[in-house]
């Protein structure tokens, strides 16, 4: 059987993965691996569990069996045995050049015992970008100077010579519901005191949240804020994109890319559609949706218009999942659109040109790539 | 291939578009017609950006092309061209009949540059009733006496002598979040001389959107509420429609009408099972949700009693809205009760009653059209 | 043609009911059967609806009639018709027979006219084990001493010792947002002679339904939560599990069981996710979604970990639902896994072996059962 146009497209165009994180390049033991593969659960997962047992095991076992030469579906004790033969970084190699990125943009805020962003480039597996978080500037400000707003400024736009979007992680450190409206400067001044006088904390200080998001719209580069699912030290109700609403209506023509969004990518995609400047993305969803996936990635494709959908693996830790999201995502997308080709609701020439926005083109024109 | 009994009969079931807007009859230009194909987004679309690049767009492109002589999936410029080839009132006749509507209940508070309720009738295109707006009411009895209430039930009741409904767009002033008990009569006449004396302002003031409420309770008539997807100018949150139900619990028999619900459906759903008088529609949802749309009415179609769905496309501006509206939910319900024929779980006979129900029996009976 | 391995396995796998009421042993009158066939209502059906124009209708019609020698579809009144044919007891032990039920977990706190265990255990259809329910223990306890802590945990050890499980329908007493902490003794004290001074009333009082929660874990027995869909005396919103968080981050090892969870089935599946110790299932939303549970199955297999999940019918009543439940999820769960196998995305062997995970095996595991 001849494929379509359609799935031979997906099959093969480039993707910009505007949002990831480094891979290991040093092997883990096994209950690392499979921790690796459950974002939600903080603790070491139980003896009566394996993350193989999921839907994102079962999709590794389905998709990156074949490229480590084992047949689709190969058992977990097998899977995993045939991983240890190979170099973490003969793996990261493996999996990252077959996911056909061109472009990384790597939050490089979260980072321990993964690629940095030069290592990432040694891969030689596409181009490495730079997304700075916020709250690594203002662990950085605090110590840096007295005058917190000074310094916080100074360093954010010496990052940003080269980083190419700024990250919040303000779902983790309080979630969006409550005040986003911008601080005085006295308000800072006293907050960063206060948080001076509790060293070695992290930020969870209201006002300098607010600050630094509103020195990132100054800055005009695309901001982007972890939505939803992650893992269980944010109160998942607290991260509906629907409490960022007073906030988008101040956020000026600063691009808001939200991530990953599950379960709120129907609040999502209406807020893409509500304002010029907000993009969504599926993120680290379509991983661990695995063999549900195309379903998410379905809801992507409602309310938002289509030059406001981006694509994203949030890969970080196995190499699998920087692969696994690609594949998943040409997969999920090919399934949705020929869905809509079979019932005569779009062309497939259309349905081509919607692979390409959302595959590269969005980001492409978003973060000013080549 | 023949059609199925349930194809040939959800293609020309006469439908009664429970809530509906005037079409516009003068020509706008391109920016304007865009900007007519996005709710949500209370500004002009950016310039990188374009409404045709949409379900919603998609999906004109699909259905309202064929009407023009066009191939499905005319490209936006042919489209366009081809549109202004036509006078609006033209097209307005065009789609509005092929929409098979027998009666539109129109929503006529909200109806700058649309056709008035005279306008439509004049089209020849089916029935045109009026639904009054809580809202407008009270804005007339604010400048009408200094008693407000009995002003406000004076104009109520003279306006329902020819109304079919009245609708409440609570949504847009403040959510469903909070207090909506009967306010005493002093808190009314208090909360009116507050708004007196802020001349030209909207109504805003709670007290004053309960006391509206429970007038038309008092009414009887059918009681619509905007729910969920709509502009901006909302907190989408604070509409979900959980949040009325203590309002519910205290609305006797007046029928109660949830209007659009996304993405809140499945809560509207329950809401018509746990009350003898709650009623769900798809609305302007079914719209921009295009190739979607099918998914989106086979929720509709879960916890809602059968006896209590119908049929609404909310058109407002674009006459594609009022035929795309009819176009969509015949394909949509069509294809979810082919599928559970097909599973075995359901009749077709019953899959055709049902489609008589929500396209117009539950409408006749609730309305009491003849 | 043949079934697939898959289809044969899911039609014939034992069961466990993990949560369960008895089943009505003397004849309804028509209005309360139909009444019965609506969970959220709690007045009597309005006289132009009617529960058998619903999804629970048209699957009981499709499903329980050939069990009653009638055609698939038979129409409403045949079917009670020939319902009133059988007696209630006889209606009981075909239909529990054939839902193929090894153990049936079951809530004797709301017990109104259904079977009780013994009666249950002498319909000879699988063994039966009693469920205590937290809130019948501390209307006991108020009862029986001044001292309130101490009888509630005398009583609720005294039951344990035959009981499998406890739960508690906080959902229905003020619902999970707000203050979930462990009490202190002085303020449990206090609360129980507020409740002794109301007598007659039903427990709402936070405090005390806190304590039971901390007892109840300190048994280290499941402890069930009602989540989401039920009777409009809650308040659906306040049902949605994501109000647990504090709670789940202190509640150790002791299994957590998220029973319904509809429409919040993401978020509980989310949980089952980032906690070792929570487990969810979709009880009775499955028999009331019909034709639409297949989709509501998969939502269940998205986040939870597969050894995460379980099954329970929910029934209470009519003992249709008792069979009804059974059948929904045996055909909602092939037809679910199935798609995956044609997907190429899970192998046969896979699905059959997730199916008997949530078939038996977790629960069997959980409640430690032979």
């Amino acid at each position: 059987m001849s494929l379509s146009a359609l799935a031979e497209h997906t099959a093969n165009v480039p993707l910009v993965d505007h949002h990831v994180h480094g891979c290991w390049l040093k092997p883990p033991d096994r209950p690392r691996f499979e921790n690796g593969l459950n974002e939600a659960n903080t603790e070491p997962l139980a003896s009566y569990d394996s993350a193989f047992d999921t839907q994102l095991g079962f999709a590794i076992r389905a998709h990156c069996s074949p490229l480590l030469g084992l047949p689709r579906h190969a058992d977990a004790d097998t899977y995993w045995n045939r991983r240890c033969e190979h170099s973490e970084s003969d793996l990261a190699r493996l999996f990252l050049s077959e996911a056909r990125v061109s472009d990384w943009l790597v939050d490089t805020g979260f980072a321990g015992g993964v690629a940095n962003l030069d290592a990432l480039a040694g891969l030689s597996v596409g181009s490495a970008h730079e997304i700075v978080r916020l709250e690594s500037v203002a662990e950085a400000a605090i110590t840096a100077s007295d005058d917190y707003a000074t310094a916080f400024c100074r360093l954010l736009d010496g990052r940003a010579k080269t980083a190419i979007a700024t990250k919040s992680i303000l779902a983790y450190r309080g979630g969006f519901d409550g005040d986003l409206s911008e601080p005085a400067s006295t308000e800072v001044a006293d907050a960063a005191q206060r948080w001076r006088d509790s060293p070695g904390t992290r930020l969870t200080d209201r006002v300098l949240l607010r600050f630094g998001l509103y020195q990132a719209l100054r800055l005009g580069k695309p901001l982007q804020f972890h939505v939803g699912f992650g893992d269980r030290d944010c109160d998942l109700h607290r991260t509906n994109p629907l409490h960022l609403l007073d906030f988008l209506r101040n956020s000026g023509d600063t691009p808001i890319m939200l991530l990953h969004c599950y379960p709120y990518e129907r609040e999502a995609g209406y807020l893409a559609q509500a304002f010029n400047n907000v993009y969504l993305d599926g993120g680290l969803a379509i991983n661990y949706l695995g063999a549900r996936s195309a379903s998410f990635i379905g809801r992507l494709v409602e309310m938002a218009p289509f030059r406001k959908i981006v694509y994203s693996s949030d890969g970080f830790g196995p190499a699998e999942l920087h692969y696994l999201g690609a594949r998943l995502w040409r997969n999920g997308i090919r399934d949705v659109l020929q869905g809509f080709i079979d019932a005569g609701e779009w062309s497939e020439a259309d349905a081509i040109r919607v692979v390409d926005l959302i595959a590269h083109e969005n980001a492409r024109r978003v973060y000013g790539l080549g």
